[in-house]
């Protein structure tokens, strides 16, 4: 069974930084799918395990954004 | 010797749409350099001969963007 996190992202602005992010959470182990919606800012991320809320920080911060 | 020309890009919102910006802009044949001013859209090419205007409209829209 997957389980579903949303978090929220500050910053992005465009399809570019929404990419950015994008492939930066999907690196993370166990991570099965990434849905960002640029106006908002939510990212959400399905995967198989429960997810490290620092590792998916990490992931975003490495793609020069932050968690809100 | 090398000549200037400045144009002014619209919908570039963060440092990645400089890149796309840059990148498909020095493509075009005699580009010597590229310089975006992200805060302003200014595009400042360098080339070496008279640049055709059509071909950096062409460039900027390639890169997702349009000339003001």
């Amino acid at each position: 069974m997957s389980q579903t996190s949303t978090y929220t992202v500050t910053g992005m602005t465009c399809q570019h930084c929404v990419a950015s992010v994008t492939e930066e959470v999907q690196e993370i182990p166990g991570v099965e799918n990434v849905e960002v919606d640029l106006a908002t800012g939510a990212v959400t991320v399905t995967s198989a395990e429960s997810l490290d809320d620092a590792a998916v920080a990490a992931a975003v911060e490495e793609a020069g954004y932050s968690l809100a």
